[in-house]
C-alpha cells in the first residue's frame, strides 16, 4: 500500500492547474512518463493511444486555433501540451501485442467495435498519463474544450490519428488554482450489491 | 515524486490478474477506495462514473448471463467486481459540482456531447479506479469482454446508468498470471514536436 504521500500526490493533493512556473520539462521526463504510461492495463494489450507532446512555440501555435477561449492562456504558457490521441487502425499491431490469439480479426471487421475500443482504451491511458505525471512529481491540467476536428485536420492529416482530449503538464503555479469543487457522496455515485 | 516501489506498485510490476486469493475486500475498503478516486479530474468535474460493487454470490449470480466465456471463472471467483458505469444525466448534479457556471446548459440540450462526454470522464474515473486499488495494496482485472445491454438490463432499468466496462479487485493469485505482452516503444506511439 502507497504511504499517505503519494495518496495526496496522487490523488487528495493534486489540483487540476490553469497556470505554470518556467521550470522546464525535459524530453527525458517524457520518455520516462512513457515508459510508465505503457504498463497500464488495455483490452487484449490493445494500447490504442497516441501521445503528441508539443514542447515548441511553432507546435503550440499550431494548436492555438482549435483551442477554446478559456484553455488559451493556459495551454499557450504550458511547458508541455500532450494530445492525447488514439489510432483508429490500433488492431494492425495487436500480431506484435496480443500474439496468443488473432485479436487483430476481432476487429479489422467491425468498426463500431473498433472506435469503441480505441476510445475507452485510449481514454484509460489518458488517465494512466495523468496518474504518471503526478506520480514523477509534475501538475497536470487536462482539458477537453477544443475542437477535435481542427486538431485531427492540422497535426494528423497524414497518420489517420483522432486527438480525444489535452493535457498540459508541467510544474503548476498554485496562486493561479481555484477554490476545489465538491465531489459526489458514495451513496450517490456507488451501489453495493 | 514517489518512490520506486510505489511506481511498481502503480505501474512496473502490477498485473491484469486471472486468479484471486481468498482474501476478502471489505466494504469498508470501497469506501475508502471512492474517497481516492472521486478526487480524479473529470471535465467541468462532471463526475459521471457510477461504480456498482458486486460483493454477494447473488449479485454475481445475475452478472453472469452476461459475461464472456473467457471472463466467468475468474469474475465468479474474484472478492469484488466493480460494474464501472456513467450517468448519461450527470449533468443534472453540475450545478452543486461545477457551481460558478451554468455548466448544466452545456449538455442538456446536446445529447451527443452529454454522451461523449460521459464515455470519456467515465472512463477516466474507471482508470482513477484502476490506480486507487493498486496503490491500495490490491490486485484488479478489467474486462471488457461482457454483454453490456444485457448488464444494463439487468442493473440498471431503474436508474438509466450505463456499464462501461468490469473490474475484479481483490488479491490477484500470481500463479495464475500470464507471461507480460510487449508494449510500443516510445517512437510507434509518442511524437515529440
Amino acid at each position: 500500500m502507497l504511504d499517505d504521500v503519494a495518496l495526496d500526490t496522487l490523488f487528495r493533493a493534486a489540483r487540476t492547474h490553469n497556470g505554470w512556473t518556467s521550470k522546464p520539462v525535459t524530453e527525458e521526463t517524457l520518455r520516462e512518463l512513457y515508459e510508465l504510461v505503457k504498463m497500464g492495463p488495455t483490452s487484449a494489450n490493445s494500447s490504442p493511444a497516441r501521445f503528441v507532446f508539443l514542447m515548441s512555440s511553432d507546435s503550440r501555435e499550431k494548436l492555438r486555433p482549435a483551442l477554446s477561449e478559456g484553455n488559451l492562456a493556459k495551454t499557450m504558457s504550458a511547458p508541455v501540451t500532450v494530445i492525447v490521441a488514439y489510432d483508429p487502425f490500433f488492431y494492425e499491431h495487436l500480431p506484435k501485442l496480443f500474439p496468443h490469439a488473432d485479436a487483430r480479426a476481432w476487429f479489422a471487421g467491425n468498426r463500431a467495435l473498433a472506435e469503441e475500443t480505441a476510445f475507452r482504451n485510449g481514454t484509460l491511458q489518458g488517465a494512466y498519463l495523468i496518474m504518471a505525471a503526478r506520480a514523477l512529481g509534475f501538475d497536470t491540467g487536462a482539458m477537453s474544450g477544443f475542437d477535435r476536428a481542427t486538431v485531427d485536420r492540422t497535426f494528423f492529416d497524414e497518420n489517420g490519428w483522432k486527438s480525444n482530449f489535452l493535457v498540459n503538464i508541467g510544474e503548476g503555479d498554485r496562486a493561479a488554482l481555484f477554490p476545489r469543487s465538491p465531489r459526489l457522496a458514495f451513496d450517490d455515485a456507488c451501489m453495493v450489491l
